[in-house]
C-alpha cells in the first residue's frame, strides 16, 4: 500500500449541514456524506453526535488525518474555534482536540474560507496560478491568499478577511467593529436591504410575486432570478455591488498583485450580473492596468470545495508532522 | 577573505538625491555618499554620470553586487523601471542592465518602498517580527509586506501599493486611476490641501507666519511644527489623516494579520500627532481586537533605509544566483 492509498477525511461545518468526504492526496473525492449541523447542542454533545456519524461513515477506511473547516475565528495551530457565526453555542471550543478524541485521529482545523481558498487554488479554478486571491460571497464574505499552494494568513492565521475590508472609512458600522466593510455591500443581507430600500419589494414586483410576498425567502438567488427576468432594480443592485466588489479587487490587486482572482459562494451564482461590473471596475482602477490585471474567474469546485480544502489541509498537516491537536500516537 | 568581507553597493535613487552606501552582509553601512539626481538628463547620459560617480566612490573595494531602489513601477526580474515619478524622463528604462554595464557588476533593482520595507523588516524596527507590514508616508505613500525576511509582492512584483488602497470607493479621483486612495489623505499634498481648505493659511496663522506667506514651503513638517505650537487646524488635519491611516491599517490587519506595522517617511515625522489617532482607530476597527492587534511603530533606520534595503536585496540576489540583469560573469 503506497502513500496514495492513505485518505484524509475532509469536513465542512456549515450553518445548516456538515459535509464530509473521503479524499485522496490527489484531491479526488471517493465518497461524501452530509449530516445536519447540531447548532442547538452544547459543544461536547454536538461533537459526540458528529463523531458517531463520522465513525460510521469512514468505517473500515484507512484514514491518515482529518481536516475540518469551520466559519469564524479559528486558531489553526491550537485547533480552537474562538467564535463561529454558524455555531453560536461554541465559544473557545477546542474543536481539534475534542474531535481527535472522538475519532482517534490527528485533526487539523482551519477557517472555512481558508479551506475554500486552498481547494480552489490547488485543485480548482486557481490550479497552476500563484498567488491566488480567493473570495467567497455568501451570508458572510471571506477569503484567503494562497501563495505556491500555501495559505498566507499571517501571524495568528487570521488574515484573508476580505469581507471586512473597509471601502468607505466613514461609512455604515459593521458588526465586526469596522465601517463600510465589503460584506455590507455584497453579502446576502446587504443585497436584500439595497433591493428593499429601492421600493421594489411590492405586489407586482417580480421578486415579490415569485415569493408570494414572503420576505423571509428574499435572497441573492431570488434577486438574480428577478434581474434575469427583467427586474431593473435587482439588476441595478447587482451592478452597484459588482462595482464595489471591483473596487475591493482593485485594492487587492494593488496590495497582493495576484495571478488570479477566484470568486465563489452563493452570491457569486449571480454570474455576470456581478462579475461584469466587478471586472470593469477592477480594470479601470488597478494600478497595473487593464492589460495586465489578474483575471476574475468563478470558483470551479462548487459546494464540495470546503471539505476538499479541509482534507488538503489535513494532508499538509501530516506532511509537516506538526499537528498540535492530533499527534496522539 | 570570508564571505562577510564581500560588500554590496546599495543605491537609493530619490527625487533630489541619489544616496549610495557600502554595506556588509550583516547590514552594517561602512561608508556612504550622496550625489544629485540627474533628473533633467536622458536616461543613458544620466546613468553614465551616475556610473562615474559610483565608480569613484567604490574604488578599490571588493563589491559583490549592486542593489538599486527606485520609485515607480519596477520589474525586479528584468531590472526595468517602467515609469518613475522621480525621473519623468525615464520610460521603460532598463536600469539594471545599463548600470550593470557601467559598473561591470551584477545589479538588482527594486521599488524604493520595497527597499525601505526590506531594510526595516530585517535590520530595523521589524527585526525578529514576521509578517511585517511597512508603510512609507511622503509625497507618495508606498509599502510592502515582508514575510520571513522576504518581500511578498505578488505575481509581477507590483504588490504592496498601500498608498493606493481605496478607503472611499466613490471618493475623489486619484491620479493612479482609483478613487479615495490612502495617499490622497495622508500624502504630502493631501495634508497641505486639507489644511488650506480649512482657511488657516492666512496672515496671523502659525504656518503662514513661519513661512512669511511662501505657500511653496508649506509641507507636512511645517504643519507638524505648527500643530505642536498650538495650531488647532493643523492638529485636526493630522488627527483626521491619522484616523484614515488607522482605517487602512485595520484593513491590512484583517487581510494580512501582521506581527508588526512599521511606519516611516517624512510624514511619519509628525509622530504622535499621526500615530495616536492611527493606533486608536486600528484598535477599534481591526477584527482581531485591541488586545491582540499588531503594534504600530515608527521606522528605525532613517534616510539610509532605502540604500540599506537595496544592498540587502543585492545580497539576496547573489545568494539566489538569479540576477537576470547582472549575471555577466
Amino acid at each position: 500500500m503506497d502513500d496514495r492509498d492513505i485518505l484524509a477525511l475532509g469536513i465542512d461545518i456549515g450553518g445548516t449541514a456538515v459535509k464530509a468526504g473521503l479524499v485522496r492526496v490527489t484531491g479526488e473525492i471517493l465518497a461524501d456524506c452530509q449530516v445536519q449541523t447540531p447548532v442547538d447542542r452544547p459543544q461536547e454533545e454536538a461533537l459526540r453526535t458528529l463523531g458517531r456519524a463520522l465513525r460510521d461513515f469512514v468505517q473500515g477506511r484507512r484514514i491518515g488525518a482529518v481536516g475540518v473547516g469551520c466559519a469564524g475565528l479559528v486558531s489553526r495551530k491550537a485547533g480552537i474555534v474562538h467564535v463561529s457565526p454558524n455555531l453560536p453555542m461554541w465559544k473557545e471550543t477546542p474543536l481539534g482536540p475534542l474531535l481527535a478524541k472522538e475519532l482517534d485521529l490527528p485533526v487539523f482545523v482551519l477557517n472555512d474560507a481558508d479551506a475554500f481558498a486552498l481547494a480552489e487554488a490547488r485543485a480548482g479554478a486557481g490550479r497552476g496560478s500563484s498567488p491566488v486571491v480567493a473570495l467567497t460571497l455568501g451570508t458572510g464574505v471571506g477569503g484567503a491568499v494562497v501563495i505556491d499552494g500555501r495559505l498566507s494568513s499571517g501571524y495568528h492565521g487570521f488574515g484573508g478577511e476580505m469581507g471586512h475590508m473597509s471601502l468607505a472609512w466613514d461609512g455604515p458600522l459593521c458588526p465586526c467593529g469596522n465601517r463600510g466593510c465589503l460584506e455590507l455591500f455584497v453579502g446576502r443581507q446587504g443585497l436584500v436591504s439595497a433591493y428593499r430600500a429601492e421600493g421594489a419589494w411590492v405586489p407586482g414586483g417580480i421578486a415579490y410575486d415569485t415569493l408570494a410576498g414572503d420576505a423571509q425567502g428574499l435572497d441573492p438567488r431570488i434577486l438574480a432570478e428577478a434581474a434575469r427576468r427583467g427586474d431593473a432594480v435587482a439588476s441595478a443592485v447587482f451592478g452597484r455591488a459588482g462595482e464595489i466588489l471591483g473596487a475591493a479587487l482593485a485594492n487587492l490587486s494593488n496590495l497582493i498583485d495576484p495571478a488570479l482572482f477566484v470568486i465563489g459562494g452563493g452570491v457569486a451564482q449571480a454570474g455576470e450580473l456581478l462579475f461584469e461590473p466587478a471586472r470593469r471596475t477592477l480594470a479601470a482602477r488597478a494600478m497595473i492596468g487593464a492589460a495586465a490585471v489578474a483575471p476574475v474567474v468563478p470558483a470551479a469546485l462548487g459546494v464540495r470545495a470546503g471539505l476538499l480544502g479541509a482534507a488538503l489541509h489535513a494532508f499538509d498537516g501530516l506532511t509537516r508532522g506538526s499537528s498540535k491537536t492530533g499527534d496522539r500516537g
